[in-house]
Parts: structure tokens; C-alpha cells; sequence
């Protein structure tokens, strides 16, 4: 989408890694869960309202960020939502999720605790995630 | 599934409305918001961890009942989340929200507020809902 623009709410609390043929993808800034968004570049808000094409694009990108938070951190369940209460623009939170962590077994939205990344930990899990997705992935951080 | 059982918490806390080909349909019991929850029959857990036939399956069932939750309700956003981290059996809740519910802007877990419904509302959605979606869903409610 020509005029597609990131949220200034998902661009303040994010980083974006880079983008897959359809959505962008972000790392929110807080290093106590791995928790990944996408964001497919369209002006439809409501996962359902995507075409077939775009939805099954969608979809092929969430899995392959699934998998590679499942098989890349500590996590033994992972959530996967689309909510956009408070940014309706359309976007998937991926967030893998283990009973050790700050917030379990309670959902990340709304709960307290943050821990900003420093820039060298956003560049190693974006090139770590570079290597392991290959040509469907093109990395954006500096 | 042959041995698939519905998680007895799912069965405390949710009314069963009916079935579609391959989730069961349930109705959250609490009344201040639409709040379904699609649970399929199947042992796996992840919602990517299924293979492409039951995928494509759960997601019309899940567009289905989007659509209707939209249609049918008044909201102006909807929640459509895969967590699991208090129940591991699959489950994909549908949440219809709006400004004016009881807990917007947050999210529906873990907030507090809950108002059941009588009987007689449930029959009523379960009715209504049946009506609309014809053959493919079979209701099991009373």
C-alpha cells in the first residue's frame, strides 16, 4: 500500500526489524518477553475484513514468526491476537510466553513491568532473525 | 476428534452453544460484552502447529463468528486472540468491544467485572445466532 504510514503509537513503543512481502515487523521495547507485531501495510482494521489474498499472506507470516519465536526463546506457549483497542490499526502481537516470566500466566496488555532493550540486543535479534528467515525477510534496523 | 474433551475450566465458565464442522462454539458467561470462544477438536496446541486443512477450517469458523459478533452486536471493534496461557487446550476467543464496555480501552482478561447471564438470554443468542448461520452451525444449547 503506497500510503501506508506505521502508527505513531506502534513507532513510539517499537522497533522496526523490517518487513516481510505484506506487513512490517516490529519488536515492542520490552526485553522481559519476546513480543513481535506485524503490521500488514492496508487501511483495513479488522483481521476478517482482509481479502483472501492478503489474509492468507497475513497468515503465512504470523506462522513464520510463531515458529521462529517457539523454536528461538525460552517460551512454552505463545500468544498470538489481534486487539487494537487503543491502535486501530491493524496489527498481530506474537508474544511467546513461559511460566517464569514477568507476567504469567496474565496477558502482556495492560500489565505493569518493562525493560527497555539496549541497541545492541535489538541488532542481534534482528540479524539472528535475518539469517534464519533469509530472502521472505528484509531487515530494516540499522 | 473421537477423544476430544472440552477442558472442564472452558466448561465452568462458558456456556456450550453449538458446534461448527470442527469447534465447538461457546458463549463466555459473562454478559457486559459479546464474548465467544471457538475450541476445536483437536489435541494440538498452537494455533500454527495445525495443519493447513484444520487451519483454513478454524479461521472460516473464526471469520464466521467475527462477522456475526460485528453484525449482530453493538461494537465497533473486535478482539480475536489465540492465549491459552490458564487453559493449554486451543481456544480462539472472539470479543466484540466498543468504547462504552466495562473495560475499553484494556483487554477482557484478566479485568475485573462480570454479570452472568439468565437462561433466557442465552437461549435467545444461541436462537439468534442459529437462525443467521444456518446449516453449518449445529446448536447443542437447550
Amino acid at each position: 500500500m503506497k500510503d501506508f504510514v506505521l502508527h505513531p503509537r506502534l513507532a513510539a513503543d517499537c522497533f522496526v526489524l523490517g518487513q516481510f512481502d505484506f506487513s512490517l515487523l516490529l519488536l515492542m521495547n520490552n526485553s522481559l518477553v519476546p513480543w513481535f507485531i506485524l503490521v500488514p501495510r492496508t487501511s483495513v482494521q479488522e483481521l476478517f475484513e482482509l481479502d483472501d489474498n492478503d489474509l492468507a499472506t497475513l497468515l503465512v507470516e504470523i506462522k513464520t514468526v510463531s515458529d521462529y519465536v517457539k523454536q528461538n526463546f525460552n517460551v512454552s506457549k505463545l500468544n498470538v491476537a489481534a486487539i487494537g483497542n487503543v491502535v486501530s490499526q491493524l496489527h498481530v502481537h506474537i508474544v511467546g510466553r513461559d511460566p517464569s516470566d514477568y507476567c504469567w500466566p496474565g496477558v502482556v496488555w495492560g500489565a505493569e513491568g518493562k525493560k527497555e532493550y539496549s541497541e545492541n540486543q535489538v541488532k542481534e535479534i534482528c540479524t539472528a532473525l535475518s539469517a534464519n528467515l533469509g530472502g521472505k525477510f528484509m531487515k530494516m534496523f540499522p
